[in-house]
């Protein structure tokens, strides 16, 4: 295992500590390895809330800030938060208009949010909604998830509603923009290499020297099979027309294009899928308005890509270009 | 080599289809392969245009917008571009204001930039200074290099020139303004994997298992050393002693910190090795006044990370400060 870490127990604690130090706008609660908004609770603003396991970064620390989130946890790597610990942040952000839950469809993570969501009801009277973000079309059901996984589709429903409140719009209105962006919203990955955790010290899987892995899980879950390595054109095919076939999107629909690198990809690579991606879609007669290229949700040192694609109205549109001021997406005036 | 690309000899335009595609705000002159601010040329602005080989994305088309670059030339990977392409660049983003070159101290990149500011003055009269980047401390001459080379540094003086020129300042105050951040600014980087030239089709340097390469060049070139893999800790303070002790920083100096990925690690690491770092310089009394963490200035593939440390006074860290929005760095209302 090659990489820049000192303890792999520390490798969370470690990480924050330097988000800490080098995003002075930001406020760490590093006991219970929380990332909030260094003004929340904001007065009068619903509050919202992600997290999960950590390895995924910048997701979900990195979109704390004016118009996404208010806080984020950080679980161990590929490890969901216990809910004390989203309990501490749903009451640091409280400012009594309730708060929304943005929780990736896997089982621990919908069971520790759901159990947080109770205590803060139970505590302290807060208002929480969850919204669940299951955008991976690749598999149904898998070893950690029951139904689809929420992979990078979580970034446009943490996005939308983030202006969404930001706006001041009320927690049933905010709750509704999360799910109808989820509603819009389809994601598909490949895998050219395993992640590394670093606990585990070796390959979570292994790949030959000519084989990728298509529609893998942020955590290296299996996806639908492996096929030998193809050329970007190829595997942009391979991913782009199961999610389009999908929702279905359909010739006439405007929608936002993210190309995702799942972290150990160069930004190289992904523009030259991007370009294959957009190619596909324009085959198929759909509009890519928007599009964001990066690596944004990903899965510690793996290498290959996801592509995510949601549809929009104006509305929903408008969310997207509205303001947001955090370490890895900024954006609007 | 398990790469996201077509055809190893399509990489850099299937690349800069891709960013043509994601881009719509900026000019793509794929025939040249230039990239264009949209605007260009600006009246009354000085132009500012960088270049060299590809392979180190976001760098240097990801640096072109309003408060950074106007052009950018992307040669071939790791290969620089031909003089014709950065007379073109030059000539487009000229409006009468004059034009800078800024130059990574590679024995290609300068030729080919001097030739297109001799052909520039020759053909159109257009006045270009040149300024040329070598803040890597890790070696003096090298296989592609007389002096030192132009790495993660090359980021800072494209920012701050970009500011001054953005802020309409005559030509030799914005060479001035680059010459100094270049001055003032000093980086070293380690490998933990090579990078592979696509090519090549196979890494470019073999390291072990457990090796690293300190003093790494962003195309692969050998570093200093190679060390046993260390410690995240350890590594901080392999690539900042040198830093500090090369200017050198004293107790007291303001500095933006800069820690970047080298194409293959990710954030997740990269936040602890700024942990690290940002210990080292307050042990030296040296305060970090702004900071950047990232994959800024990459080497396709290569796993590893470098450290950028730029002393600022109040000019330049207003410079830092001022608006950019391009696709890479995005800040400042």
């Amino acid at each position: 295992m090659k990489k820049l870490i000192n303890d792999p127990a520390d490798v969370v604690d470690d990480a924050l500590a330097g988000m800490a130090a080098a995003h002075p706008e930001l406020r760490i609660d590093e006991k219970n390895r929380v990332i909030l908004r260094a003004d929340a609770p904001t007065p009068g603003k619903v509050g919202l809330v992600s997290g999960g396991g950590s390895g995924h970064e910048p997701l979900h620390g990195g979109f704390v800030g004016r118009g996404m989130l208010d806080a984020a946890c950080a679980g161990e790597v590929f490890t969901s938060p216990v809910p004390d610990r989203i309990l501490a942040a749903t009451t640091a952000v409280d400012a009594g208009a309730g708060v929304l839950h943005i929780v990736k469809n896997y089982t621990g993570d919908v069971m520790n949010f759901e159990m947080a969501a109770e205590l803060a009801a139970a505590e302290s009277g807060t208002e929480v909604v969850s919204v669940v973000v299951d955008d991976d079309v690749a598999v149904r059901d898998s070893l950690y998830t029951a139904g689809r996984r929420g992979v990078g589709g979580t970034l446009v429903v943490e996005k939308l509603a983030g202006a969404a409140a930001e706006a001041g719009r009320p927690l049933p209105e905010v709750a509704a923009v999360a799910r109808r962006a989820n509603a819009e919203t389809r994601s598909m990955g490949v895998a050219l290499t395993s992640c590394t955790v670093p606990a585990a010290g070796r390959p979570t899987f292994e790949l030959g020297e000519a084989e990728m892995e298509l529609g893998i899980g942020i955590h290296g879950e299996p996806g639908r099979r492996r096929l030998p390595l193809a050329s970007a054109r190829e595997i942009a095919e391979l991913l782009v027309e199961p999610l389009l076939s999908d929702l279905p999107y359909r010739s006439g629909d405007r929608v936002i294009c993210f190309v995702n690198g799942m972290g150990g990809t160069p930004l190289l690579e992904l523009y030259v899928m991007y370009n294959e991606v957009a190619r596909v879609l324009r085959a198929h007669g759909v509009e890519v308005v928007r599009s964001l290229v990066g690596p944004y949700v990903t899965s510690l040192d793996m290498a290959g890509c996801s592509v995510t694609v949601t549809r929009v109205d104006d509305e929903l549109l408008e969310l997207w270009d509205a303001p947001v001021r955090t370490p890895a997406l900024n954006w609007g005036v």
